[in-house]
């Protein structure tokens, strides 16, 4: 019955990715801890660049500086 | 001062059954545990099904079985 | 599938309490949105009041003056 | 490597404001705390106000008796 | 830059097999969307089973009935 | 009404910090964002070593290199 959220900045993530991203999370704690896939939810949220920050300033603005 | 953080997929909850759901918490928490409502925080967040997973594959795969 | 997250101060709530919460919400979830509850997951977390602050100052300190 | 979650309401909050939110929190856990900000992660969500509750109402209900 | 979060119930998971999910949790997010390891930040929470509710019953509910 | 979570290791952070922190937040989003530090809740959670990862690694690994 594991609980996984996932953050990442919206920058442009398909439908498939996201899924294969479900698929290999619900399979990982399956495979390591025995937990049932059945009750596996994995929610995944995607953060505007600006409301995201590292290293004190935002995503936005590393993008810009090339990082 | 309970906070509560509600996670649901984005498939049409309307404002009234919002604030259904943010009394209906609130007094939960009044009635259960005696919990002032003037400092409960109920916080809903609504997720496309493309980012929900249960079972190993996202809720759009899941709807377009039929389940 | 719903998801909620309960934060509350760790002081003293029962085992018993506890359980009517998880059955009070996922009622809650059923009646107004229609979610189905052998898939509402409800997570309740214990929060010591050195680590919880509203106005500015912990719950700790609150208490001490009585609130 | 702290990890900083921050949930306001949408309501208008500049991507400046957000950068200096973002740079204000590193700072603070740098200095309390000691803590690196290269891997100090600042994350921003901004919730719709009919889905964010305090006082057993949502903040758009509030908003409209002035508060 | 993602960050996870996985809730599991405190059942006994070991420090090795919390090491291989940060590892194999950090490598999805690589192989998939490219992100980088270097800033992907895995936080593990343990809930005990009375905190934890599925189908409107606690963990601890659950267990005694031998599910 | 801001919610703020903070998630730290669990290394020694005293009472005195942690109310350093509640306040220095509070502030911070009173100064920028003009929110009301009356209705401000700040939760600070700290997470053992094992169970925190980056760069696919434990923070307890990490220390154990000098890192």
């Amino acid at each position: 019955m594991p609980y996984v959220n996932i953050k990442i900045t919206n920058e442009g993530a398909t439908a498939e990715q996201k899924a294969q991203l479900i698929a290999g999370v619900t399979n990982l704690l399956k495979d390591i801890l025995g937990k049932n896939p059945a009750t596996t939810v994995v929610v995944i949220e995607e953060v505007p660049t600006d409301n995201w920050g590292i290293g004190g300033e935002s995503i936005t603005a590393r993008r810009k500086r090339g990082q």
